[in-house]
């Protein structure tokens, strides 16, 4: 059929791309610019810099490459190993299984550690294959920290730990595209040595940035890796900031000022409240499918993901049925079941910017305005978040749901549940006080 | 204090100014242009046209006056009535009590008509006065069609059915500043003289345009009426309609793309489900105030209003307190309760652009790129709505609050009834069925 | 016919409304808001304390109005005079011609002083006419600083002189719509008692705001004014003044958080730096018609206007014809001849945005992530402007059309006389240096 | 230092990234969306048909990657070819050199085909190649359609020529970066295998879409290269549209938005018109140069690039300066001149949306407003375009530029012989007419 929908505003509760924050549209709205202007790589080193606080790394290189998740896996694994090396990588639902296949198709020598769709990764087995490689010969360790397909956040520390323990030299290379910025995440802490996300999701921007951040030690690895790359080649970047200009070739500079505010923003609030936010969000999240009477597609609460929530439906149900009359009926997008989990989950997403931020702006103008620059002084507090009503929507709008596909949902239960929960532990909004 | 907030998006729950859609937005992101082009005219025909519609009269002539709901209520009187005239006028909730002021302060000699605030306007009085006004001392019949204070809907075609029974030729004035595009209005079929809407209520635009109709006896009254009047004479706008360039001073160019816009989409949705949507949002609202076992301010059925509901609260509750609360705590803008009410109701507006539309756009290329004038066809189908799921989030934000502030609500039990009444009335998105 | 154009950027070179700044539109690019939350209020306050310094007044009381120009007239009229007050008002254009037509319809006494179109106010006869007047019957003194038909800027400062010569009190009510922001303007110094500007002018905001500012002795006279008013009424807004809300009624979000970005944008350049650059930008206008062997439709230097240059063209031609051509063919709008100029004159503005601000953003952000607000402290210093570019645009762009109508232009010419001007006066960006 | 700039609106005239139109603008300032729903592959589905018209293609398949042209380079070359194969390719400026750099670190066994910067491709030794290669070893010709750093254009008609003289069967494969959409090309008919081209160049978006169309030998070659890729595999995309969900990965929405409105706009003024308009463009700024005396650097008219001029500068005079001076003082990105050409040429792109379209929308509404579903129809037609203001401006502000740094330009001399061109080329806009 040759149509298409120009839909308005939806309820967006996919795992990604998520809600973009209203000043990072009106950051974005704007006419391109010359890249090679001193302008723009004088702001680039500003998000360089800053973006390093998002993977919490100071001795980290990052690089903001025009592509997606997909390629940052790409430029990840390129840049630090050569064909044929062994890497060891967890498949424990979709994202980590379509990592895996690029692995294999880049011609590396991959092992598989695969567990249930709704467990985390198999940490026991990657430490008996540590034990056993005395030769080194294990290149890498690739793990995706939140399977955003199950809802399952694995143990980046725990795995750290086992590396050590061994006193493995394989490169820890972390999938962090679903967490970083919404979940805890320590480069440095963890020793990753190359770690990576994606603008669309908790930056809350459009897609277009993969973002990727290399250690000292996976800088080392790209100076050897024999894997054939341009596009995604650290060193064009490399060069480029040494000579200060920055782009190997042409950046979105709209994405550039949508970074820039959406690093403002996550400053503002503060990383840690972010991250806190996120938890509250999952909590309540989890609260309702309870309250529902369905169950969590993550096995246990230590794998629990504070950024996606994975619903078991029951056998008589097909999620696939809930999420289109989700978007047929209630204008809600949920996220369907993938592959394993076709038909038998359905995904609500709740990282990002689903509350808004508050900024106060103190304006103190100088007073003389006969002298020919004046100065405008702008302190920005960052302020609490509100949170909650959105997801009371979606909440909502799930029961709902539920209830037309047949299942007998108490209606408001769910939304009850997380009420209780969100009324006692939503803080004040700290500059309305 | 020297600072202001420049919040995000919120949640916006107050009875106007509402929610702008996306593709309004779109429309009006846009620089200035000359108005005294012929584009500026052209579209000026095709708004004015388009206009009468949301009026339901063929009759009338509107005037989209640079002003906002007060200067559209100056433009109604001052055009048709001189210093002196009688006018009968109700008095029912702060926004009947601040046109009444006008009038008084106009010169017009005010026959007030006041009920209890919760009552609609009592025309068992008007019926009494008319009755009595052989004379016809009584020049016009002022009226506001639904009081944004209580959330009192009047009759208006028993106004006209009793001033045909009396065959009193005063003229009918109608404040539809919270009613127009929301509510039944019928301006031709209820006899109606001046009816006024402004565009920061159910046309769901930035305020700055106020939308005053008249009939063709309220034209007649304009050329003999003595109020002094410039700024909002019509006879401006005549001689400037006349000449075909319309505008006898500057309009908003951004807010006329906007009209032009949110024109379109009330027309894509149709006027008749715009109405029937409100309802259920009506509905949906009082079902929801009913479980928290709070009672609707508009005391029968017959004036509930559907674009906004004035809960009272027990007398051990400030309301003032739940809309700072809303605001402080999550993020939710409600109405306060006004003059009289003040303390004892709070608002929710449930009008303009609660649900998204969608658009089905067919788009088919004239296949001959080679003539120089490709013809671009586009058909847009009107879709039905999704809705409810931003109403579900503002009523489980009410019920956190209600909670917060000491009212032994039972979480969760407004949005079930909503929800279970939504659930069974809400049609499938047509576009996306 | 039943269409309209929907055009994309044009060379908008009318003097008025003008070109908007991207900034100022991302500002405006968004959602309605309460604007009885605290937010607005606290914002409001900023504004108004900050409008009055584009009036270089500290003593004056600035009212925002939703209106526009003529409504400001309108509001400055009707609060400080009564019914029959007579008024000394100078005919020299058609917008001087406009506001003393509204001066006789709103009941004044209007002491037309008329001039040729193309000359200045005659102040030798406000001299006679208030050396005969010692019984003091003028009211008040209406002049139009800057007449945007004919181009021609009154001597403001010589008005207050004459005044002072002879002690007379009356008012001395001055439109400033396309001058302030723009041209010279001291309401402190020069006794001006009420002034008032358009948002759509030199602030280059789009239409919708009419900002007023009173002096005390205007406040005073207010109190005893018999003009009827409501709308345009100052009482409503000092008594929300006084209440800390300020707003009588809804003001467009919108165009709050416009005015925000265009103040910040004005003082960022330096105000004074600002009336420079319209000196320069007049000038190198002038030196172009002069080399095209053209006139200025203003008589002396004296008079000259930096915002705009009205152009006689011979008597062979018709400039209606020039304004025409320029938005059929070269997508040029240009001010048309009014009234006794028609058909003689073409108007070129030069006011407000034409040139782009350049801000120096320097960020230096807390160290301490862990404490919970992080600050973001943004130190914003006022750039130079570079201009001229657009403005040039625009002369080749008259050279074209005037040889498109047998005018025997020399190509260039113009260009190249307003190029030598601004390329010695034109400074370095500083933030670029 | 730690700032940045953050500039209003330039004139931009680089050869890339190139002004957006403002409906686009609009068309991609909206939130993220669900790519998983029917809307967006239902969008997809149009943009995939309606891209092929700006290649002039039926029988190509084109893929629309989020990437640069970088990647676009990168994903023509590792679908076709296998390492080691031997490919022709002229180096004739920067873009074409770092694309042969690209193909050598590619692995691919390069046959460099050098000429002078500012020389086309020679073609003669392309035809001795084919002629000795009887064992058909090459496997590829590259060439780059138009050479952005010297603005050469290269002959494709002839390369296909020279092809089939020799019936040899090597792939054509064309970077169109700075060619598409802007000047005549015709994948078809000359027999193009893979052609390319990124969306901030003609079809002025911003960065991010990198538009690569396949023909069928192309496809099938892709089936057995051996290059190894994985982000830029064809195979994943074609997967993809068999399911008719079309995307391997996450788009950027936005951008999706932005193409349907750029190839709107395109088609609405007619791809033809559109290379009309450019060549104008060309012309006009040809005129210029030579007005000043000064030499293109472009030694042929055969290769005279219409969407960017290399202008060579005399010994004496650093071409970096009048770079860095036009942005300093003038607000204009002029391009600077590259590699061998550092210092001796600047570039005046004159691509894109440098004029503005104006459509005529004819509204018709459907007059039964009691049916539901009320059609709205629009009917687009093409309109011709003004044009040359916007560049003229850009002209003007070279000379002041020129003469600033101690070049005897004759000011007005450049803008006079473009004037003198435009005003007898330009068409009237014919929906102005």
């Amino acid at each position: 059929m040759d149509y298409f929908y120009g839909p308005g505003r939806n309820h967006l509760f996919v795992p990604g791309p998520v809600n973009i924050p209203e000043s990072v549209l009106r950051a974005m709205n704007r006419n391109n610019e010359d890249y090679r202007s001193p302008a723009i790589p004088a702001m680039t080193k500003t998000l360089l810099e800053d973006v390093k606080k998002i993977f919490k790394t100071t001795s980290g290189t990052p690089f903001i490459i025009p592509t997606t998740g997909t390629g940052a896996w790409e430029s990840a694994l390129t840049n630090t190993l050569s064909p044929g090396d062994r890497t060891v990588s967890f498949l424990i639902g979709q994202f980590s299984l379509l990592w895996i296949d690029q692995q294999k198709r880049l011609g590396f020598n991959v092992d598989v550690v695969e567990s249930d769709w709704g467990q985390g990764a198999n940490l026991d087995i990657l430490a008996s294959k540590l034990a056993e490689d005395t030769a080194h010969t294990i290149k890498a360790v690739c793990i995706v920290h939140n399977e955003t397909a199950t809802g399952v956040t694995n143990n980046l520390a725990k795995v750290r730990k086992i590396l050590d323990d061994y006193r493995h030299p394989a490169l820890f290379l972390v999938d962090g595209v679903s967490s970083i910025c919404a979940l805890d995440f320590r480069m440095d802490e963890w020793g990753v040595d190359v770690a990576l996300t994606g603008s669309q999701k908790a930056l809350s921007l459009p897609t277009g940035m993969g973002i990727v951040c290399a250690s000292p030690k996976a800088l080392v690895a790209s100076e050897t890796a024999k894997s054939v790359r341009v596009f995604f080649d650290w060193k064009d970047y490399l060069k480029f900031y040494k000579l200060g200009t920055f782009w190997p070739y042409t950046p979105s500079i709209q994405l550039l000022y949508g970074l820039r505010e959406a690093l403002d923003l996550l400053f503002e609030e503060g990383l840690d409240n972010v991250i806190a936010r996120h938890a509250r969000l999952g909590n309540a999240t989890r609260l309702a499918v309870e309250a529902w009477g369905l169950k969590n597609c993550t096995q246990k609460e230590e794998w629990f993901s504070d950024t996606v929530t994975a619903v078991l439906v029951p056998p008589y149900i097909d999620s696939a049925e809930i999420v289109r009359r989700g978007w047929k009926r209630y204008n809600l997008s949920l996220g369907l079941g993938l592959n394993k989990v076709a038909g038998k989950v359905f995904r609500i997403g709740h990282l990002g910017n689903l509350n808004e931020p508050f900024e106060l702006v103190i304006l103190g103008y100088e007073t003389a305005l006969e002298c020919s620059k004046t100065q405008t002084l702008r302190v920005i507090i960052a302020a609490e978040w509100s949170h909650g009503l959105q997801l009371l929507g979606c909440l909502a709008g799930v029961e709902m749901i539920l209830k037309d596909v047949g299942y007998p949902v108490k209606l408001g239960s769910g939304v009850a549940a997380a009420c209780a929960y969100l009324q006692n532990s939503t803080p004040l909004i700290a500059s309305r006080m």
